[in-house]
């Protein structure tokens, strides 16, 4: 997984049925890259998140079928010795 | 996912079957890399789109056993802070 | 896989419910990247262990369906030739 | 998907059994990195081609089980706009 | 999938238990990346190797739920063109 701060967030309104109801955020990883996760914690923009990608971000909705490949699935409260 | 800018699309006659049919799009992400990836919501050139990659981009077909590894699966509207 | 240091560890009260229960350790890895994961064998702050990333890391873990990216696998004792 | 010139070909007699048979290109992929990939339309040096990777080689293939993780899936006759 | 020269192997007393019996390889890519891949083909310090990575890897070995994503599928003989 890796860490990254929720900067913002985008909408669609063409766009594949699956993702129809889902919440994407746009979040800059530790390192420096900008993606797009779909949000399944109610996470907001200055929150620090984690995030899985690939079929990883699948498991994390109860709908496999769902075409995503990056999910945050935790708000982190806190990190230590790192 | 990761987003993009349509900047053109390729044509190949000697393709792979299950790709038949399917629109091949040029992109270039906002990392500046150029992938290609498969429309699937009617984008064109100047279009900015959210894609998926991996296998995720095969659900996004109705083909789960189309040999891609990128799609196209929103039509950006709008970012807010990013 | 990828070798890595185990460098701190994270926590995440608000977090996808697959989750509960998991050790999440962050780590540097050799390639100077920090990511983060699920720690499948007693690892710990200063050990140099063996990740692995993507499906293989659910692999790594009784419940396929938990929605982790990346698995500490081993904790390394030695390394001849490197 | 990514677009690459095939650049040769390499032959390995100690192989991984499911490799039996396919033939394998060396590609220099437009953002300059060298991959070896799996032939599945007749490409040959000098070809301009997309290649498929990870899981979706897989799916180019009859079968599903052999250990790929990149193949050719298109040689490219045009590109426009990019 | 990647070319890489074996440069190292390594051992983990303290290992996920699908990886038990397993030699594990340390390679450098000729992309300059260190990785640690499984031998399937009895390579050894010095042979210049084909690698997969991801889910393919655990293609190579009889069982489908080991935790590895990377795995050496054949030892170069001959490289011609590259």
């Amino acid at each position: 997984m890796i860490i990254g701060n929720v900067v913002g967030n985008l909408w669609a309104t063409r766009k594949e049925e699956s993702l129809n109801g889902l919440k994407f955020l746009i979040v800059e990883t530790i390192e420096k890259k900008t993606i797009v996760a779909c949000d399944f914690v109610g996470a907001g923009i200055g929150d620090k998140v984690l995030i899985t990608l690939g079929s990883s971000a699948r498991k994390a909705s109860e709908n496999m079928n769902i075409s995503i490949d990056a999910g945050i699935i935790g708000i982190i409260d806190g990190i230590e010795g790192e």
